[in-house]
C-alpha cells in the first residue's frame, strides 16, 4: 500500500460524502493500522490531500475535511460602499474588520499603476494599505493608488478616510466614481502574502485588479487586492 | 546549502527580473556545481519553485521562468455570443477551439442545479459539456444545464446548436437570456481536471458558476465552468 492509494482512498471517501465538511480523518496512527503501513507513509498520504486543499491541519486535533464557507464579495449589486469589501471603511464591512496598515500621500507609484491612472513621468500618488480580517484571521490584503494631485491634502491621504472611505471623499471632491473594471486571475501566493495572509496549504489566491473611472472615464483608483481564495467567493450581477 | 535555500535565490532572481518570463533557469547540474550540493538538493530546490508555480518544465529542454500571458475573458463587454467564452459556438471564440464533448436531451440534474433553475423533483435537464483548447492545449471545461422543457427537441439538444450558440437558440424561443450572474471561486483542481485540463502542477483553477436569467428573472441556464488559471485572466466592466 503507498500514500498514493492511501490519498486515493481518502479522496473518494470525501467526494462520496462519507467524510463532510468539518469531519476529521483517520488519525496517522489509524492509517498505520488499517493500512498495515508505516508512520512516514500514513502521513505523506495524508500530505497529499492537504496540498490539495482538501484538508486542513489543527494542531493537537487531527486532519480535518475543509470546508468552503465563503464570505460572498457582491461587487455589483447593493449599496457599493458598504458591501464592496475594498471600500475604505475602517469598521466592518461584510462581517470584516478593516486594519488600515499605512497610508503614504505621495510616493512614486509602479510603472503599471502609472500607466493605469494615466499619469505623467515624476507625477506622486496616495497610497492606502489595508488589511481586512475574518473573526481575527487575516483574509484580503489590497493596496489603493490614487493620483496625489487629487487625494494628496484631503482625508485620503490620512489614516482616519471618514464615513463612506475613499469613494465619498472622491465624490465629495467632483471625482465621482462610477465605472469600475475588476480583472480577475488565480495564482499561487508568494510566500509574503502565505505570511500575510496566513494561508493554509494547497490554497490558492485571487488577485484583483479594481479600477475605478469617473463619468467621463478619468481613472481615480487602482487598486491590487489579493484575496485568499478558501476564504471568498466573487460575485458578479451583470446586465 | 538546502534546498529551500536555492529556492530562495531563484526566487529573488525571478522577482528582480534577472530571471525573465521564458528565461530558463541553471539546470541541475549548474545548480549542483554552483551550490556545491547533491543532485536531490538542486532537484528539490527547483522542485519548490514549480509547485509555487512560479516555473514550468519542458522535457528535455530545461525549466523556464512561467510566462502569464492570460486568454482575457471578458464577460461584459461587447458582443456576448463572441467575446463571452463560454458561449456555445463550435468554432473559435476569442481565438479559443471549442469541442462539444457531448449533449444529453433529457437528465437528472444535480441537487444544486435543480435549485437553481427552480425546478421541480423530476424534471429534467438538456445538458452540453465542452472544451476550450487554445492551441491544442484544453484550458476550460464547461457543463451547462438548461430545462429539458424548455430545450430538448431544439438544436440546443442537438451537437450542433447553430450559429450564436445557446443564446440565439434561447432567444428565438421566447427565452432571451439578458441577465447573468456569476460566482467565482479559485482552488486547487481535482486529479481529474489536473488531466483534461493538462494544469501544470502548482496551478489552481478558477470555478465559475455563472446562472443566465430572462427579463422576468426566470433562469434558463446554469453553467459550471471551470479554468485553467494560468491560461486565463477574467474582466469584468461594473457600471
Amino acid at each position: 500500500m503507498t500514500a498514493a492509494s492511501i490519498a486515493k482512498d481518502l479522496r473518494a471517501a470525501i467526494r462520496s460524502g462519507t467524510y463532510k465538511p468539518g469531519d476529521r480523518l483517520p488519525s496517522e496512527a489509524a492509517l498505520m493500522s488499517n493500512y498495515g503501513v508505516a508512520r512516514m507513509t500514513a502521513r505523506h498520504g495524508l500530505s497529499m490531500l492537504k496540498d490539495e486543499g482538501l484538508t486542513v491541519t489543527r494542531h493537537g486535533s487531527g486532519v480535518f475535511v475543509r470546508a468552503f464557507e465563503p464570505i460572498v464579495r457582491d461587487t455589483t449589486g447593493g449599496k457599493a460602499d458598504e458591501s464592496t469589501v475594498t471600500a475604505e471603511v475602517d469598521e466592518t464591512s461584510a462581517g470584516l474588520a478593516v486594519r488600515t496598515l499605512a497610508v503614504t500621500a505621495e510616493a512614486d507609484p509602479p510603472e503599471k499603476v502609472r500607466t493605469a491612472l494615466g499619469l505623467a513621468e515624476g507625477d506622486k500618488v496616495t497610497v492606502r494599505e489595508r488589511l481586512h480580517l475574518r473573526e481575527r484571521k487575516p483574509v484580503l490584503f489590497a493596496t489603493s493608488y490614487l493620483p496625489a494631485s487629487i487625494a494628496a491634502g484631503t482625508p485620503i491621504a490620512e489614516q482616519q478616510v471618514g464615513p463612506g472611505g475613499t469613494h465619498a471623499r472622491l465624490t465629495e471632491a467632483g471625482h465621482a466614481p462610477v465605472r469600475f473594471r475588476e480583472d480577475v486571475v488565480g495564482r499561487m501566493p508568494t510566500i509574503e502574502e502565505i505570511e500575510e495572509l496566513r494561508i493554509e496549504p494547497g490554497t490558492p489566491v485571487l488577485a484583483v485588479t479594481r479600477t475605478a473611472f469617473t463619468q467621463d472615464g478619468t481613472p481615480v483608483e487602482v487598486s491590487h487586492v489579493v484575496l485568499d481564495a478558501g476564504e471568498f467567493m466573487l460575485r458578479y450581477d451583470i446586465d
